[in-house]
C-alpha cells in the first residue's frame, strides 16, 4: 500500500520508469502522478487486475500428457476368475496395455443390473486381490445403478453388480465405481512437471470440444508410463481418443505462470 | 523494462515503498536494490509470475447459470412430420421446455445407422424449416456415424441418418450433429454477466467431477431463458444433471479478475 506521487516518479526517471508501470493492489496514484505517466505514454499495469489468460489452443509447450481412454472393464480376483470361467481357469492375455504388466484379456463378462445388461465387458489382467468393475455414468443409467466417482481400489461403500461369465455368475456386494480421472507418471516425469502424488492437476484439451479437467489425480510410481486415464464419457465430452494429448496448465487450483499468455 | 537500483528505491522511500514491491516482467533489480528490499522485509511481486487461481469450489458469486441436459432428439420439418406420422399429422406437445414455446412431443422416432439403431428418440416441437437430429458422440459409436460438433442450424456438410416413425421413414441426406454446448441468455442477463453474442464463456462445474467448459457459445435473445445446454456425454463427464448450475469464471480465453482468489 503506497501513495505514488509525481515526485517519486521523477526520482525514478533518472534510472528509467518501468513501462508499463506496475501498481500493486491498494496503491494510489496522485492525479499529478497519473498525468505524469500519461504524458509519457506509459500505461499502468495493476497487478491484481491483470486477467489470467488460458493458454492459446496452438501454444507450444512441453507439458503434454498422452490420453488413454478406458472403456468399461472388470478386474477380477483369482476366486472370481474361477467362479466365472471354471475351476483352475486363468485369464488369456490378448493385448498389452500402456501400463507395464497390465493386459486386456480375451475373456469378457456380462454385467446385469436392475434396468438392463451390458455384454462383452472386457476383463483386464492380471487378477487382483479384490474384484472391481469400472463403468461410465452413461453405463450406470443403462444398468440402473449409480456408483460414485472413485480412484481404483477405493471401493468401500460402493454398490455391487452381478457378473456373468462363460461358466458361472458372481453377485458382487461392492466394487462398482466410475473411475476418477488420473495421471500415471514415473518419478522422472513428476520431476519434469513439478508435481507429486496428492497434487490435483489442471489439464487442458484442445480439440473441437475444449474442456479443462480441473482436478485430475496423480499417481507416481517407477513402473508407470505417462498416461492420462479418462473414461468414455469424459473422452466423448472432450472429443478425445486414445493417443491424443492434454496439456498441464496448472495444479491445485492455480493456473501456473508458465502457461499464461 | 527498467533497471531498479537502490538509489531509485531510496527516492521512493520518502513517500513509502509498495509492499509487496511490484516488478514488471523484464524489469531487473540490481543486487543492492534486492538487498535493500530484503533488509526491510519487503517481498517482490513479479506481475507476470503471479499464479491465476481458479475460484474455490464453494466460493460465493452470482454468475451462476442453470444447466439443461439435452438427450438425443430430433427437430422435424412439417413435411417430415407427415412423412413419418401420416398426411396431415401434427405433433402433440407432452412437456414444455425451458425455452419459451419449445416442447417435447409425445412422438418419437427410431434412428437407423450402419452399425445399430436407437429407439425412442424424442421429437422436439414446434416443427422447423429443416430437419435436424442431435445425438451424443456416444450415440454416434452405437449408430456407426460420427457427426461434427455444431451449433443448432449449422448443418452444412454434416452426415445424414435414417429416421423411422409410426407411418413411414425419412432418409435424411444431412442434418445430424453433436450439439456444441451453448448458453441461452436474455439481454438482461447478458448485461449482468458482461457478455455478448460471439463471446466464448468459461464455465466451471463444482460437482464430484470438476470440469471447466472452456469455450461455451452464447446466444442472446429476448425470448430466451438463462440456461446452459449440454449433451448427455458432457453431463456425465461433469457429473451434472438438469437443474444443477455452472459458474461463469471468464470469457474469450481469459479468467476474469472477479473470480480470482
Amino acid at each position: 500500500m503506497a501513495l505514488i506521487t509525481e515526485t517519486s516518479l521523477r526520482a525514478l526517471l533518472i534510472k528509467g520508469i518501468p513501462d508499463p508501470f506496475p501498481v500493486a493492489e491498494g496503491d494510489k496514484l496522485t492525479p499529478a502522478a497519473a498525468d505524469f505517466l500519461k504524458g509519457r505514454g506509459i500505461p499502468i499495469r495493476r497487478c491484481g487486475e491483470e486477467p489470467a489468460k488460458l493458454p492459446g489452443r496452438t501454444e507450444a509447450g512441453n507439458l503434454h500428457i498422452p490420453v488413454g481412454v478406458s472403456s468399461r472393464h472388470a478386474h477380477l480376483s483369482p476366486e472370481h476368475v474361477e467362479a466365472l470361467f471354471g475351476r483352475g481357469y486363468s485369464l488369456t492375455p490378448m493385448r498389452e496395455l500402456s501400463q507395464k504388466g497390465q493386459y486386456a484379456a480375451h475373456e469378457t463378462v456380462t454385467l446385469i443390473g436392475s434396468k438392463g445388461i451390458i455384454q462383452n465387458v472386457r476383463i483386464l489382467g492380471p487378477s487382483r486381490g479384490a474384484t472391481q468393475v469400472e463403468i461410465s455414468r452413461t453405463d450406470g443409467f443403462a444398468l440402473g445403478v449409480h456408483p460414485p466417482v472413485r480412484l481404483s481400489g477405493q471401493t468401500e461403500g460402493t454398490p455391487g453388480i452381478t457378473l456373468a461369465g462363460a461358466k458361472g455368475t458372481v453377485v458382487l456386494p461392492e466394487g462398482l465405481i466410475v473411475a476418477k480421472n488420473h495421471v500415471h507418471m514415473p518419478p522422472s516425469d513428476a520431476m519434469r512437471f513439478g508435481v507429486e502424488q496428492g497434487d490435483r492437476l489442471i489439464l487442458q484439451t484442445t480439440g473441437e470440444r475444449p474442456v479443462i479437467f480441473a482436478e485430475a489425480a496423480i499417481r507416481v510410481n517407477e513402473r508407470f508410463t505417462l498416461d492420462f486415464h479418462i473414461d468414455t464419457d469424459e473422452a466423448n465430452a472432450a472429443g478425445l481418443s486414445t493417443g491424443d494429448a492434454v496439456r498441464m496448465i496448472g495444479k491445485n487450483g492455480e493456473i501456473t505462470g508458465s502457461v499464461r499468455g
